[in-house]
């Protein structure tokens, strides 16, 4: 381990002067006071930076919703390229791919018996579409998904499944994780069950009338089928619950016409900042440029493209020369309808993933970073504590060494990409999450300014130290 | 005035042991202690009360929306007599008059340049529709109704005006009559101006992407016709206007379809618990049945249904006999649509408007009652003070003489009716007011029994204590 070494050095140097100093050195690995008072410079730099919420108004506004394989998502790119060049990172340019495209139609629902009234839905991403006549039936209600697991084949004949699942609310959002398996799935086991059609109370927290939009599971390759699927808001789900309280069965109808076609062009957008030493090793910075359709995609995922845009950016405005490696930016297309711009990626540069040094993507709203996961190997521990102490006058804890490093590292992750996670606090993020209501006010002009300064510091101190994550 | 002689004698009495009471009565009304303590064991069994939130539950369930004419109202009529029968008022029937009926239908808009994208609306109530095809303008943004009026006659030729005044939130809902104007008059003022279309800026105070509906004003005798106007939710109004803050034109196309029918029926319903000596006399309650068809109208006004039903269903379950006059519940019909059921009651019962003691409504959604505002003759302030002291305990200011007594009393105020005000807290009744988000999620299980106390303490007071507010 080079950085072994040089921490020694350094460390023998500093303990004459402070035990605090000393004790940190203790641990292992010192980053160089030049290179710490740099990314300290970058983090202060960062809080009087106004660049993130600017590319976050831009995007939002000049594009809009971004559907992955829409003209809007080929807009987003234009965009991207056009605004990466002005800032002046080298080698912008798109990397193409195909993906398949799901165009949302008419949506609307109704409770038909005991109580007449109309229902707020969104049809999830890949659903099947009922035909304008729509589907009738009388609602059976399952606590979970793992309740409708238990349904016989066929039992559910004619019926339309109402899955009322609440998601918890929390800081890091563990929540979601277990209530997108409704979401993923209730397509499939309604139609195993021989359901018409299938309602999920919304995956998220929001108690406004907003149906959470989202991804269903893709098909699989032995191509079952699933049945129409929407998402209830919160209210909505509500109320068709106090219906059923009533005596009697309820009934209602669900019309939903979305369109699955052909896969057409999407892409990845790619800018760096040269490494003046060691170019051919990349430092990751992603985030996405696709958004649903429903909002503007301002935390979902604009607010990650302007914090890892403006980060970079301040790497080029404030420092003397590139660090030593390279900053790669990586702008996925394709990210809300199943990882396929970073499947792409992880496709297309398959051969130098492995001087892929590490890789982290922002993709969790506008919420302050509150803590610092990697996934290192467990010599190159000691380089991710100093990275971390660097951080904490932010207010960032050191977390675990189990990073996701956010959904679009996936590939890279289990290529063995070492990734880390700055993880934003996402109390409020389930909240806007894939809803109409995502969008622009919802972010403070200087609430992107701590995660610019985090990322900032991590991405330069990333690129410029001598360690190796692996 | 009978009620200053019954003060005297008490006073005289009283004031022998307690120099603060003797303050009080030094005021010129006292309210006979068996009398008060009968008020405020009301205000105390409200306390343990479910009653209101039930009533609110059941109609907005049962029923949800419930727009002025539709069959939806007509079954919120059905409900009103059903449950008002099952409490145990005194003759509970339905005064039938008749209402426009305007129906929304499509209704959707979006920026075509330069950053095509949807823009959330609602077209207003009373509006005329676009035709399918809809039409397209570019935008001419106005800061208010007020700049819009200087605009020349011709001079919005195939434009499509925007006004973007934004609604200050307030505790008194104060901001509500500045920023209405606009909703009542954008459309005729854009039609003088020659504009093909109008859009506002929700009539409200949520950063939520609701587009807020409501009436405009109905069309004059004289005839004028107004042009087809929205209302765009606060982030479209932001995000339209940060498109107008680039070079060039905006242009936008607005679609929407509503139809205004010929007169259906609509009606009041009217309760009583009838007086045990003066039973022509009547101390009026009210709250509106209608809602708009957006949301299930549980702010607006199924709240108020529940307090004031819920207020005389106490007076009837608690009193060992009626008080003196006769309470009169009145769920006024088609309120929302331009005050209908409150003219109609009016002209029905102009004769005995004479013998309405008093009258007050709840429409103000389902804050707490902060101050207590009375329009009566000078001479019966005490009495108003009285009971305003009374009310106290239950966080209750004593405000002044200048209260509307809520929408629906504009004709009984108009007709020499005293009025009362209970405020309410309305810091957050525009968040929902109007929109698809009023559901009753908003209002918590014991959030309307501070209102239950209040009304319940009020009309057994007015209906029992020996005075005249004329």
């Amino acid at each position: 381990m080079r950085s072994a070494c040089c921490s020694l050095r350094s460390s023998a140097l500093v303990c004459v002067l402070f035990f605090t100093v000393c004790r940190v050195h203790a641990q292992g690995f010192v980053i160089d006071d030049a290179v710490a008072a740099t990314a300290r410079d970058l983090m202060d730099r960062a809080q009087s930076d106004n660049a993130a919420y600017e590319i976050v108004a831009s995007l939002t506004t000049e594009v809009g919703p971004r559907l992955a394989g829409t003209e809007s998502e080929a807009r987003a790119r234009q965009w991207a390229v056009q605004k990466l060049r002005a800032v002046g990172f080298a080698n912008v340019r798109e990397e193409a791919f195909q993906v398949p495209l799901w165009e949302r139609g008419e949506e609307r629902a109704r409770i038909l018996t005991p109580f007449p009234q109309p229902l707020t839905i969104s049809a999830l991403g890949g659903s099947a579409g009922t035909g304008s006549a729509g589907v009738r039936g009388e609602v059976v209600a399952f606590a979970s998904i793992a309740a409708l697991k238990k349904a016989p084949p066929g039992s559910l004949a004619g019926k339309i499944v109402f899955i009322d699942e609440v998601m918890a609310r929390s800081r890091d959002g563990s929540g979601y994780a277990v209530a997108v398996g409704k979401r993923r799935l209730a397509a499939y086991e309604a139609a195993r069950a021989g359901a018409s059609a299938a309602l999920i109370r919304s995956v998220g927290t929001s108690s406004h009338r907003f149906a959470h939009t989202g991804q269903m599971r893709r098909v699989t390759e032995a191509g079952e089928a699933g049945v129409p699927t929407a998402a209830l808001s919160a209210p909505d789900a509500d109320q068709l619950q106090r219906a059923l309280s009533y005596d009697g069965p309820v009934e209602v109808e669900v019309v939903i016409t979305p369109r699955q076609l052909p896969p057409v062009p999407s892409g990845n957008i790619v800018a760096e900042i040269v490494g003046r030493e060691l170019p051919e090793e990349i430092v990751l910075l992603g985030a996405h440029l696709d958004s649903w359709d429903l909002g503007t995609g301002a935390v979902d995922d604009a607010a990650g493209v302007g914090i890892i845009v403006a980060a970079a950016k301040l790497l080029l405005d404030s420092l003397e020369q590139p660090p030593r490696r390279t900053v790669r930016i990586v702008l996925f297309g394709a990210e809300e309808v199943g990882l396929v711009g970073a499947r792409a990626y992880a496709e297309r540069h398959a051969a130098s993933l492995g001087q892929h040094i590490v890789a982290t993507e922002s993709d969790f709203g506008a919420g302050d970073i509150w803590r610092f996961d990697t996934r290192f190997a467990d010599a190159a521990l000691p380089a991710g504590d100093a990275i971390g102490r660097v951080l904490a006058p932010l207010g960032i804890e050191r977390g675990g060494n189990r990073a996701s490093g956010g959904p679009d590292m996936k590939y890279l992750r289990e290529a063995g990409v070492p990734v880390v996670g700055l993880l934003q606090d996402g109390s409020d993020y389930f909240d806007l999450h894939h809803t109409p209501d995502d969008t622009l006010d919802k972010i403070g002009e200087n609430a992107l300014d701590q995660n610019v300064a985090a990322y900032a510091a991590f991405v330069y101190l990333a690129a410029e130290l001598d360690v190796d994550f692996r």
